[in-house]
């Protein structure tokens, strides 16, 4: 078990953000209202906010993921930071002294926060309680463990659309047992309330302790779509697809794919989202990703937003109203 | 046929900027006149213009050029513009729906601008087709197609030193067949209303219907270049002289180099050009390269400007007059 | 001989910063009475300060270092720099005319200062010998030459913990026959009036005229740091120990390698340092490096302080007294 604790200060203000587990629902909550703020930034005339001025945001990228180094890269401009790119190969490893040595550097620079991605689990923990005190750490995903920025963009989505999330029924489709981005929907889903959880997939796929999650198991994807608000589409790693664990594209997509007729199975107003990139004719066909219950490219914008809120609270640099902040 | 009319709006501004082909005298010229007026922001102290601040101009290089890529990167930052470099493998190809993805996840993280180089011709154009009505484009380079950017600033150091087009005559040389940059040079030169356009060269990189395009075909260098104001050498891609369109370096050089000796027939104030980098010993000698007539390290440097012009343009962030957008 | 008189104007006003070689040191003093005006920007609500807004400082790295490269752009971006980041393959030699044009092309987009680092020696001379007026050059590192902003913070970090040089017994610790860092420590040391200046190392990698560069020679390491007040550990490159020059990492650990016991025969308040990133196990151990004598740290953190005096000095923009450029 990772300590979660290490995420809030002692007056329980974010100073980590490492995993959704741990954090309270008015925590996050918080961000959500404070990524609302933020969201209008891009429609003003100049998109930027000065908060983060002189901060230095380091992406340290141990596992190459140009899409989300991109999206924290804006977030971070949008505020006013200073980015640093640094790509780091994994040859040094999360626990040798080599990694600890070159974060005591980037600290020595006075840096202000890391943005990790590792393909180890609990590397951005293990980042996180060795870093000095100033130091903030993001987690923009570590292996099969969380992806908690992204299920928070999944959160301001859904509730954007659907409002409280006391009265909803979400499904979660896929291969969830490798996906770092479904464990953490699951964890804020629950935080948050949710009416009702389930996950869908075929039984190599779902972990065998997914009920002690407290979500609800399905391995057929009509049955486990019906009358639900939100459906929630996994991206499928095509390595798992060449090994025994799945027969073939073709199939998966015949069993699992999501297409306007199966859509019928869920309310009428149902919304389709997917963390990206779409493997068009695999999880979904183009009909659904691109047709009018699809709300894929507003996760992404949302996205944007939401890294702001998470760096601008990890850094302090937030105000009591968001409004205020936008003055400045 | 590429559609051009898509690079102005109803008022006739310029939205896109993809090729010379189909824009007229006057907005050709207008681009010339408000370079003009950012070529003067490198000799004030504080070298930016605050015009584009909150804009993210996207590199989006689809086949590498640190040189391109790098005066655009400074012509945004002069604008105060921020930049994002993405590097993107050619093997999500133009058509596929990978590349529309690609497009569609940047314009929701409200990038502001797409600057394209891509190998193949008209990818420029498909991208501006398939963009978001938010989204401007400027071609950097496609395939043989247009380099619409580097005719503008070859245009520019020809009215920086000789005035009205209408009494020049300009000498293209070398690969004119292959030569993105020789079509749009062409196109602008024309619209301009140039006395005469000439090519040189030896009748495999001459295209055939080259007399169409408005110009006069010579294939000996001195006869070609005989009372010009204007030699314009390309760049001869090594590549083909390994191929069977030419016998050697040496014996192109024989041909169709630029000697001093051979400038004497050229007019005695006639000014030597080059998109750089140059083959020396192949295109020119040294000589020629860091003699008086030539404006080479001029175009460069007019190149930011010109640049400046089309970002901020496409961008509608020039104001009336130039000079106003320097004041701020 | 590499000239060294460049490096200033008439004025004697720091213009290139290529080697510490014939710098006075009044110069240097002067370096770091700047740099002490800028290690309080790190501890300012935001960490800018504007002096070199719209500068444009490019960093030319012929040979890949992560680590140094990311100190000067955070000193640029600290000084509100824009920051263009080329690496350049040294397939074009320092000799060739490519060089040259990649330099003329660069200056003609009116960059303003060129950070160099290259394998070889000289490079950094060269290229301020060709540079265009407006350029200014600094040295981050050639061949086995020089390394001056390395020495500098050196400096800054001694000056800080021990005050007047006059009174100082400092030792360099290893491979001293191929370092650049080496070469440049002794020269700042000496100028800097250093009471006395030792060198520590196996006999095949200490140069067989080091007498005549004004330290003492020291075989045995224990002998060496007797009663000194400053130990400089040099990092060992681990290419040389797979060579005929040394038998094994254990053996040269054992010979030289720095641990609390053998630190017993320097002074009580000796301070050890190391310009990164260590061999743990070679150099040193652990304890030392993590020790409470170690400074190696606070070497990172005034580097950034250092640099930042040396591109304002060079660019001409910081202030009288280093004071009045804080406000601006």
């Amino acid at each position: 078990m990772l300590p979660t604790n290490i995420q809030t200060d002692r007056q329980g203000r974010l100073r980590h953000f490492l995993t959704i587990d741990g954090l309270s629902r008015g925590l996050l909550t918080e961000i959500l209202d404070i990524a609302a703020g933020f969201a209008g930034v891009a429609a003003q005339a100049v998109k930027k906010v000065p908060l983060c001025r002189g901060k230095i945001v380091t992406n340290l990228f141990f596992e190459t993921s140009t899409r989300t180094r991109t999206t924290f890269e804006l977030a971070a401009k949008r505020l006013s930071a200073d980015v640093l790119n640094l790509n780091i190969s994994t040859s040094s490893t999360v626990k040798g002294e080599t990694l600890l040595d070159t974060l005591r550097n980037l600290e020595a620079m006075h840096v202000d926060m890391f943005v990790v991605r590792h393909s180890d689990s609990g590397a951005a923990h293990f980042i996180a309680q060795h870093a000095a005190p100033h130091i903030s750490v993001i987690n923009a995903g570590d292996g099969r463990h969380a992806h908690p920025t992204q299920a928070m963009l999944d959160m301001y989505t859904i509730r954007h659309h659907k409002g409280d999330f006391g009265r909803l029924r979400v499904a979660i489709v896929g291969d969830v047992l490798h996906s770092r981005v479904a464990r953490s929907q699951i964890a804020a889903l629950n935080t948050l309330g949710t009416a009702e959880v389930r996950v869908i997939g075929p039984r190599t796929l779902i972990p065998s302790d997914a009920r002690e999650l407290g979500v609800h198991v399905f391995h057929d994807l009509t049955e486990g779509i019906r009358d639900v608000d939100v459906i929630i589409m996994l991206r499928l790693q095509r390595e798992r697809m060449r090994g025994a664990m799945l027969p073939s594209e073709q199939e998966y997509f015949q069993l699992f794919g999501l297409t306007e007729e199966r859509l019928g199975a869920a309310k009428p107003d149902a919304i389709v989202m997917h963390p990206g990139p779409i493997n068009r004719g695999v999880e979904m066909d183009s009909q659904v990703a691109d047709g009018p219950r699809s709300v894929i490219l507003q996760q992404v914008s949302f996205g944007i937003a939401v890294r702001m809120a998470v760096i601008a609270m990890t850094l302090g640099a937030q105000s009591g109203h968001p409004g205020d902040g936008l003055d400045g």
